[in-house]
């Protein structure tokens, strides 16, 4: 099936008629549209059982005309706000259907992310309609979909991994005790750049000693020191698609504690890889992996969730964690990360990413599970 | 005054005795705290007429305890969602304080820019208390206070501009026909990040003959060619602040057409650096570069707005354009940046930003406004 076709049969299981789709992820994957998005919310994808249309600006409607050859998507450059174009365009279809008039024509479905400002706007602009719908707030309706990934973003997905594991690869004969996380940092991102990657998929982390305790340190001027854990955790964008990576080393030598943590960490990741397969649930994933650190004494040292999907955006559905008890399907991809972290001392993070298959989990990170000694 | 004076007293004006700031630039802003927040809308701010408390989660609370001693922010690192952790605050204090029951006990001020998710999550966290507040939907409450900056951000604002403009002429000598608009971006970012930039204003656009027609064109594999014009917008971030600047240079030789265009977009901008100042609108000035660009026979062919606000968001208050009737009041920021497209042929863009003074407005951008010809 088609993304429309996946689209239009989850729509017609909520008996929504129509979708109106401001999240620009969202957008993205609806269309399909490559070249025509930057960051700015400034579209609207409406979809219907019979017509997918783009609401977009005098900005973009030139390049989106050009992605829509031979699409099912009509662009619509119309001057007006995407509420007031959806309420005329949604009053002039049911009165040329001859619909009864009323305040709930039909269901219309609205995406629960969007800004409090938009949905007074929608409200507003359908206040003055002979024909008005029932606005259902429905939450992650085109990301749940977005969830299960195709072979396109697979293959998008496993180019961006085969740059984030070369510069992974360069990185580790550029790094140098006396560096600074922040020198280590911009390397990397300007090796993946230099590679293809058409961008970041999120600002990376280079966190050294004490610093890698805290799972979101920003890296800064401390320098790499002998005996130091680093962690690295970083991602490149290709193709509109974000890959996840992480990896820690130790500066000059591994210290026994540095040892022994790395093998909780490890051991935890690939008893989490080898049990990933469909009907398993984020869950019990997690928990498996709570369980190995609490077996090598690092019991609730880990502190977040275990994993979560990859896409377009760096942090999509599902999650590998205790809040989620949905059975992994065929096309999840996601992130395996435990971690241990001890404040004041080190951290220590081993992420992979992949794709839940028919009967397991393919691993799209290449590098090794080796404790890389620098 | 301090921020938080005048967030109070803009809340005392409102009649608003309590604020839930959620956006992400808006916490950065009323904290002040640096090295603490990522792109994670992971915050809360909440303030009240006696106190101000940051409502983080485990992962942020260290950082920003550090970042919070010695100012009167209070950090909160109780595991609720922010709505819960409101309104359980809300009850225990009208209940300690006496007050009557109801469900409008006061105003409390809320962000219109806030997921509809949250809003809804905040009417049922406040839906079993005894004691709930009429929830004001507010728009642009923190933002509008944002387009008055201080001396620190102007501050910050320049150093971010010093790294752009050492950017733009290390790129000049860098450039030669032949080389991708990708080729070029890549150099213009990394040379802003050698140069100290913590990250990118936005993403950078070079774009080059036709290209430029596209003012928000994405560079891609076209190589530039004897004869181009080439825009060039971009901008640095540096202490938590973004610098915008953009320059349109010619390859090779400039044809008669583009000493024409430039020569308009040059006047046009610099009429409009000559005439800001306090009092002026955002619309006069626009209507000025409108004028000017006509009177050189290319009205009509800006398109964009002329101008926005720039601070911790590359896209801040005020904005020159049609829609700004405001006069503009001494410490605003804003870009100037008039621009004539000719479909199919080029693109010429000149812009400078800088900061209303007490009588007139100082440009931060040291790059020329002579066309370079490369």
């Amino acid at each position: 099936m088609t993304r429309l076709e996946r689209m239009r049969q989850k729509m017609a299981e909520a008996g929504i008629a129509d979708f109106y789709c401001r999240d620009i992820s969202n957008v993205r994957w609806l269309t399909g549209f490559e070249n025509v998005f930057d960051d700015e919310p400034a579209h609207l994808a409406f979809v219907t059982p019979g017509t997918s249309v783009l609401h977009t600006d005098s900005r973009y409607t030139d390049a989106a005309s050009r992605a829509a050859q031979g699409t099912p998507w009509i662009i619509d450059g119309e001057a007006a706000t995407h509420a007031k174009w959806a309420a005329q365009g949604f009053e002039r279809f049911h009165e040329q259907r001859g619909s009864e008039p009323g305040r709930a024509v039909c269901r219309f479905g609205i995406e629960d992310s969007m800004p409090l400002s938009e949905f007074r706007a929608l409200e507003a602009a359908f206040a003055g309609n002979r024909f008005a719908p029932e606005l259902v707030e429905a939450s992650d309706f085109v990301r749940g979909l977005r969830a299960v990934k195709d072979e396109a973003e697979i293959a998008a997905m496993r180019a961006a991994q085969r740059i984030t594991d070369a510069a992974f690869e360069h990185i580790c004969g550029f790094m140098r005790v006396g560096m600074t996380e922040r020198e280590v940092q911009l390397e990397l991102e300007e090796t993946m750049r230099r590679m293809g990657a058409e961008g970041l998929a999120f600002s990376s982390i280079v966190a050294s000693g004490p610093n890698g305790a805290a799972p979101h340190s920003i890296p800064g001027e401390r320098r790499l020191q002998d005996g130091d854990m680093v962690v690295m955790d970083f991602g490149a964008r290709r193709g509109g698609y974000c890959s996840d990576m992480t990896r820690t080393v130790c500066m000059g030598h591994a210290t026994e504690e540095s040892k022994r943590v790395f093998a909780a960490v490890r051991a935890a990741n690939e008893a989490v890889e080898a049990m990933l397969r469909p009907g398993v649930t984020g869950k019990e994933a997690h928990e498996l992996a709570e369980r190995v650190l609490d077996e090598h004494g690092f019991g609730g040292k880990m502190g977040h969730g275990l994993g979560h999907g990859v896409g377009i955006d760096i942090h999509e559905l599902p999650n590998l964690s205790p809040r989620n008890s949905k059975p992994l399907v065929p096309g999840n991809v996601v992130t395996v990360e435990p971690g241990v972290y001890l404040p004041g001392a080190l951290g220590c993070r081993l992420e992979d990413f992949g794709v839940i298959t028919e009967d397991g989990f393919m691993v799209f990170t290449q590098s090794t599970h080796e404790l890389a000694i620098i």
